[in-house]
């Protein structure tokens, strides 16, 4: 019986934590609460930048507690009913799965920096850095948004031929790196002191973005760097076409997918129709 | 009777400021006065940036109440006409459903700061800054033509798409923002100052614009900014490819209402022939 | 029969001087020759802004009398057989409609500078901006290729919409430069003395490139700029977006006209072939 | 027999090197032998700009003999069992046709550095040009990705369009630069001093990276680059237009193959089956 209650309690959790096309309101305040305390967060690590008086940084510090303690039990739950996400699989299973999977990942590494210095003794300046990964509960936000989830699919489409042009621009940047430094070193030795400050720079240049510390002075760099900048049109013309097909194409199939033929009415989507004979 | 000629001219009213497919002469020399108008108002906000003698400015000032006249007496006879545009609602709620209209706001807030002083005492500085609400006349002009709205119909198409790819950007900016702050601060405590300046940099890189104040010292900063670069093509990349096949579907749904199918001629317009068996 | 013999020479010099389907030998060796002067012309533009010695400027002057006079020649034959162009028209407005054509004024816009001060006194200040006009020159390529042809068709195409999207731009412009000249004039009188440089400024975010003498100094001015160089993002896209969608119909168009459907054989181009009951 | 031998020897070098379809373990571990040493020999370039003591100096040299040797022999291999390749040809012409293929080319100048001091006397300074051949170890790569292939492709569909728009980027280039000499050059003769630095102001604004070195400063100049500087956003507008065409057409073709017509069944791939009577 004592199981059963607990069986019951689990799915009830699991009724108000996970996400369904058919949301309760349970379900909602909980979604709303967890976004309001993730958009509480993200505006915590921003104002955390500003030098404010020790009494609001007491008040921060009230907030950062109250949200782990939140988290952590939300990331406990999660893990003890994700049996019920995946019935097919036994509970060990099922919980490793869900460890592993992204989203959980990103809530571990959300909450892990406020226990770390409680388990380990860490020096202060990695913890620091290590306190930083509080920016990943901005990505908790995915659960609640198909944002991410319809740009990066496109982008997974295409990854073949992104990966392909990402690696002609690998080419180019260090073949253009390798030939400035050799070109400017004699000239300026101080400024384009090795190959991370000829990088530096064709990358500011392919970008189009100017970091502004270093120019070419000499005739053949000058003439290197109007190149790399015209091939750096072709860069960008590159992906965006890649993408730009991409978008298309999700749209077509989406498209295609409802459009029936106005005449025989039949529908125009592939695999869909058999042939009839 | 009285009655009678005062619908009657309102109808006149209405035929003569009301863009309708067949203008008329005296709607057309109505336009063209208005756009005239609009242009000069235009023309006057930007002269006003220029240190003009005292003559001039009294000239300005004179054109300014014609052009304050003008506008006034179009927005009541809008407003008195617009039953007219609604003739399925009863009066009041057609003038309502006007006055809450896009355009009869632009009108309203475009001549609203020359009366604002008479009504309620304001603060100079305060004037200063609502009188820069003339610039609203310039979209007085979105009622001659429909370069706005053709461009905006595209947008509104692909809005949610276009939505998930500013909230893609909004995480890359903040987190990058934070990340940058963490990494400069130490290194250049004066220029690195808050969140702010961290975010100042971020859309500085990421739409290649150079506003050439803060740049990062530490190698960790160059190496976030080279990848914060590189992130930025694929920001312009994603909307490009998203605006570019909107404006493609639209071009082919404008084409497709025009082919016929070319064996048995009918139209391939969705939606206009009925399947015929 | 004097008649017969210049009507017969002027079709000789018809055929050398115009460009045909199937060129003959002294065609192609009156098109190079003069592709070679246009080229030889250009590099003295070029080369006349280098300080040589005057032996060698002398040399550039017999280069151009001889350019001169060739291209007059040109000019000359070109209007005499131009009835032979327009059979169907008479001779005079054969003329006039070939001297009103784009090439034609080109042609003597790009000789007119060397015989303007023979014909009437000019300032030597304003000559050397009229000699600039042979510049123009360069366009005269334009008979021998089909590169600004076939770019320009489709941005013809779409210049509705490309219209459409610089009247925004031009909107965004005025509006962005008076709200800036507004906001940063009481903080930096000096540089934001009028709306050009509000103008300049906005240019140069919109357009991302660095002119490099005015930046915003204000909080409200930072922000204008962060938004208007996102909005240049999306001013970027949209032209991409139409000129790509242009480039892609056009080759679709070409495609389908080539286009059969493998099964029946019959061309799927439009128009083309009727339906047969 | 020494023959079969011999024979039979350069087929199996021939299954080592030559990549097939179906792998061997030993083309395999060949492969990625190579990989190995491509990446080792670029990681020699990049290492060779940072001042390291002569120890390591040695150790890299002794790599790069390691390198060459292998590379060396590498070449030898192919160019011995080149007749294998092109089974139709005799084994002169073969030869000949592998000796002038790309990648053959590529491996010949990658190596050639090192041989040329021991061949000719040459100069240091020219030596240590013809040194940064070694980067061509970048493009050996090739063999092993079809990255470079599926973006050159595209780019070669299009070439016809691409180097249309890029002849009017070069008239564009000629005639801004040019014009801006003229405008500057009175006003700053230090910076305007010739052609060239209107070409690198040009360059610099139409691909909108900032070199930081030249600006405008009459009015006339300022038009002059805002005017440029729209048209930029043009330049970038039709290649990006083209190669994005390029690729939904590649895709579109691909998928296309695959397609069948959902109502008869048949494949709509172009060429595969035969209109059937």
């Amino acid at each position: 019986m004592m199981v059963t209650m607990i069986q019951d309690l689990k799915q009830r959790v699991f009724n108000v934590i996970e996400r369904t096309t058919k949301p309760t309101i349970s379900n909602t305040i909980f979604d709303w609460f967890i976004i309001l305390l993730i958009a509480t967060n993200v505006l915590l690590v921003i104002l955390d930048t500003f030098p404010f008086s020790d009494g609001i940084k007491k008040v921060f510090y009230k907030i950062e507690i109250i949200s782990i303690t939140v988290f952590s039990i939300e990331y406990v739950f999660r893990l003890w009913t994700s049996n019920l996400m995946y019935p097919n699989l036994n509970p060990i299973k099922a919980r490793l799965k869900y460890v592993f999977s992204f989203m959980a990942i990103v809530d571990l590494l959300a909450i892990i920096p406020f226990y770390l210095p409680f388990l380990i003794s860490i020096d202060l300046r990695v913890l620091r850095i290590i306190r930083l990964l509080r920016l990943l509960r901005l990505l908790k936000i995915n659960r609640y948004t198909n944002a991410l989830a319809s740009v990066w699919s496109v982008i997974r489409n295409k990854s073949a031929q992104l990966v392909s042009s990402l690696l002609v621009l690998f080419l180019l940047l260090i073949t253009a790196s390798v030939l400035l430094y050799n070109m400017e070193h004699v000239e300026q030795p101080d400024i384009f002191t090795d190959f991370f400050e000829g990088l530096w720079w064709s990358i500011s240049v392919t970008t189009q973005v100017q970091f502004g510390d270093n120019y070419p002075a000499t005739m053949l760099g000058k003439m290197l760097s109007s190149l790399v900048a015209l091939l750096g049109i072709g860069l960008v013309a590159v992906p965006t076409g890649i993408i730009s097909a991409g978008f298309m194409e999700a749209e077509k199939n989406r498209f295609d997918d409802e459009k029936k033929c106005p005449h025989c009415g039949k529908s125009l989507a592939c695999g869909q129709s058999k042939v009839e004979v």
